[in-house]
């Protein structure tokens, strides 16, 4: 390609709406150009890189038997009332009516129609196991669109499903793609993690995210550096402590800490670490009776130590709140504990609550928590002694560095991460619930077990650049790169030999297959120097006459403090050296 | 690919909607399934036949220089408004509120959006020209969307856009569009034809359709065996007759022609030809006063001859006709010709109504025309004996197989067509309309000279299909076959030398780079032959025990009555000897 036939438009500045590097760079590289709230043209060079990442994903789907197909953007509503989804899902489903007044949907993914399919096109266990995938436009109307492609309304998504006769062959077709998607991500040439995640009512391990590592990451994934355990923040267990609850040493005191409605506040105050303090979380659930309304509510206290944060996955998993469960009203705590918020505490209270103790705060001895009366907190409360044993105990809160890993293999650490890919074993759910079957080999029909499994297509070249930039711009990774090569002329306008020489290389690229763009603008170095460092290619060569009288060229990678000059004759191999793909 | 491997689904029955053989049979090959009325699922087997036509698209638009991008499914109104487009288009515009109420479209095609582009991302004519394309996702609402990919509601389009500083350099663009197009058809492998199209009120021939040779064409195509001529009818002149108009020979006489109130009846009533009679046909032209109400009516009278058919685009361009006309009430008839339709001419108006003539009529002597009474016509007409010499002569009708070609190189010829491709002119339209312009040479703004460019790719394979079939299936052309061979083994579960010559044919041909599907799938051989021949893949290689005894293989095209034995060492220069691609 050369760059007077392509389109670059690079920008000075980023709009002001651009709040993350990455979408500033894509805007400013000339990649994406902003339609509406998150909505985005792929530009031309844009593209090229949502291509490679296309063709990166098709070819692992391809080796890994799946099979593409591609279902409509434009959806009836029919398939989604069948599953609820049209009615559950709230306004991110776009929905539309046709001249007829018919209603549709615009796909944000696709399990309906591929049930559908499924059901209609798999009709006997010897056709299975079977992964259908499509790589097409979704739309999902966020709220909030921001951060440019990292969330959008529109984008583009592979999205796989796996249909199997048994669980067994589900799990064995959810490990295909584990595997497919460490290849596809290992080609992408980003560090990443593959993580465990929560998989919800349905169980088991079997649902893991790819996380593109990166400071700016919204996900907290978290790890062990001796091991293989990673896991996300929701799933990330937290271990019980290690050895028993010590004896009480102090007494129980009512302690006034006025005004003092937070652990740090009242940790100050007393003088005292803040892991000795204890607070108090108040929820509720609610039993729903056959017209709807709720019939009896039950209000629970959730007590974690003071530095700690409440896992709401987690919490959702406690029997008796894993029906559902919601913060309790003022009104509620007031009845319950005769006090307001901020001085909370399990003893001394109006009526009696269910109590649920984090491992933690189980094995504490001599805390401190809210006394239930304003200004008042407890210290030296013991378990057994100032309140029973706790009734229930659970893992409630979200891990911190330095944590024992669950693998036994050290201490966890915690990164960040922007989820870009899904595996995800989904079991029976639409099949159930659309009625897909297929014959067995006892003649009998039975439920697919099924598996989906996603890729943000265009999310990932965000994540790659919130990952791989500096100060100048983004540094792409080869085989992600809308061009491997720049070829770089210096006043190719006035020397017939840089001329010569450049087109020379870039013929010799062009035919050894490598994907090279020639600067023939005209532009002054400068300006065309910061042009390809903003646009992130990862190899330049620059050419001008002052070294090629002397048989030399310069070699630059992105990431290089500066360049290396190679003689003509060598640049093709010394390029191939420095080439990943 | 193994067959195993891919989803093969045929049918045995085309469902009763499916109307058109190309929807037949894309329905009982696989190709694709139906989701909702006018809106499919693109299985697999229907996808690469799809991915080939976007491939060779796509190679053919970059090697003209284009340059890819892909504008947003869903674009927001704006735009639309700009160009006035999203009030005046109908409802197959697909409009839809997102969740804050504001309003979008689904893009039926992308003028506005690529020319906010243009205009932002264009600055200086030194960026001209510039042609950019994207191959997408669109929707049109038809009203009746019908015939499976041919008229679908969503369906994939290339459409590519040029920009350029002035008209000379527009009109080398388009031509550059046009030879590209001429590239891509030879490459399909079908018959076609490039026929010039009516270019609407721009004026100048630069618009041409790409059709598609199919006797089930919905379009006719106007051609000259023994030229290049070719156009589509809206476009296809009809020369004025040779020589000059016959002296009057006939009297002029009221004859009653009770009931006969067509001229096929009045010609068969009075025993004389169809060409003998002249039809008067009665249209309106409304005057618009300022607050938008007609101020004032014309009627004008077209006469045709009685075997002819109005062309509606050509009526469009007469002097006078041009602002837009309708067809007359029958009040405004009965007020001008005293008598209802059915008897009407242009003799004996009770008001003057402006008369236009087809060149055929106007060197007509002795005609037959309605005499503005119930149950009466005149015969024995003649022009400046009966009635002034017309006010306006001018090509008012279809022509007819058999007519003179324009470029006076033999009579014309018709056939019917499915158009596919487009190329046209646009001007400066949208630019104008969107204040769209680039800084000029001279330092001044211009409007851009635009041109756009579609291909129906979805479409593409229903033509395709239109045109080659038999009564067993597809026949695809080897460039958009979904497998270019298929090697069918017969018992390959009971002969491990079938199955070992099998896996080595496949093994070569896919190292061959040819795209060859292997039917493992152990069906009989006749259930086998019939999916490959409805299928349409174009090679096949039986390969069974009994002939492989005697070192042979059958080769079949599936345009051949029957098998041809081929050693099994040549059977891989054989099928590269029948192969087109």
């Amino acid at each position: 390609m050369k760059a007077t036939q392509f389109l670059i438009s690079t920008l000075k500045e980023a709009p002001a709406d651009a709040e993350v590097v990455s979408h500033q760079l894509m805007m400013r590289a000339g990649m994406i150009r902003k339609l509406g709230a998150g909505i985005y043209n792929y530009m031309p060079m844009g593209l090229r890189v949502i291509r490679k990442v296309e063709a990166i994903v098709r070819e692992e789907m391809n080796r890994a038997g799946a099979v593409e197909l591609t279902m409509p953007v434009v959806q009836p509503a029919e398939l989604w009332q069948e599953t609820g989804r049209f009615e559950k899902m709230g306004p991110e489903l776009l929905r539309i009516q046709d001249r007829h007044g018919r209603d549709f949907i615009v796909q944000p993914t696709s399990e309906e129609v591929i049930t559908d399919i499924a059901r209609q096109e798999l009709r006997s266990y010897k056709q299975l196991p079977k992964n259908l995938y499509q790589i097409q436009t979704k739309f999902r109307d966020e709220r909030r669109p921001r951060f440019g492609l990292m969330r959008g309304r529109e984008f583009i998504m592979k999205d796989a499903y796996s249909f199997d006769r048994d669980q067994v062959s589900a799990k064995a077709s959810y490990q295909v793609m584990a595997q497919a998607y460490r290849r596809i991500f290992d080609r992408f040439g980003l560090r990443y993690r593959a993580v465990a995640a929560d998989s919800g009512a349905i169980g088991g391990d079997l649902s893991e995210e790819f996380q593109v590592i990166a400071s700016t990451g919204e996900d907290a994934i978290v790890y062990c550096p001796n091991s293989d355990y990673a896991a996300n923040m929701e799933k990330a267990e937290a271990l019980p402590p290690q050895g028993p609850r010590p004896a009480p040493a102090e007494a129980l005191v009512r302690t006034p800490t006025p005004g003092k409605s937070t652990c740090a506040d009242v940790a100050a105050l007393l003088g005292v670490p803040l892991e000795r303090t204890v607070k108090s979380l108040v929820l509720a659930t609610d039993e729903i009776g056959e017209n709807g309304d709720v019939v009896r509510s039950q209000v629970w206290l959730l007590l974690l130590r003071g530095d700690h944060d409440m896992n709401e996955i987690k919490v959702s998993k406690v029997p008796g709140l894993n029906v559902g469960f919601r913060f309790a009203t003022v009104a509620e705590i007031e009845d319950h504990f005769g006090c307001k918020p901020g001085y909370l505490g399990p003893i001394g209270l109006k009526k009696p609550v269910r109590i649920v103790a984090d491992r933690e705060v189980a094995v504490m001895a001599d805390w401190i928590c809210g006394g239930n009366e304003v200004d008042v907190h407890l210290t030296g409360v013991n378990w057994g002694r100032d309140l029973p044993e706790p009734e229930l105990v659970a893992d409630l809160r979200n891990v911190l560095a330095g944590d024992r890993s669950p693998d036994g293999a050290g201490e966890l650490a915690i990164e960040r991460g922007i989820e870009v890919g899904h595996v995800f074993y989904l079991g029976t759910k639409y099949s159930k619930a659309m009625n897909a079957t297929f014959l067995g080999e006892d003649g009998k029909p039975a439920f697919f077990e099924m598996g989906c499994y996603g890729i943000g297509v265009t999310r990932l070249p965000a994540a790659a650049i919130e990952q791989n930039h500096d100060e100048r711009g983004i540094i792409w990774p080869d085989a992600i790169a809308p061009f491997t090569v720049v070829v770089c002329p210096i006043g190719m306008d006035r020397s017939a030999d840089v001329k010569a020489a450049a087109e020379t290389l870039y013929g010799d690229l062009l035919a050894a297959g490598v994907d090279v763009i020639l600067d023939d603008r005209g532009e002054r170095p400068g300006a065309m120097f910061a042009d390809w460092e903003l646009i992130g290619v990862p190899h330049r060569v620059t050419i001008g006459d002052k070294n090629l009288k002397d048989g030399l060229v310069e070699y630059q990678h992105r990431r290089d403090a500066a360049a290396t000059k190679v003689a003509v004759a060598d640049i093709l191999a010394h390029l191939k050296g420095r080439m990943a793909v």
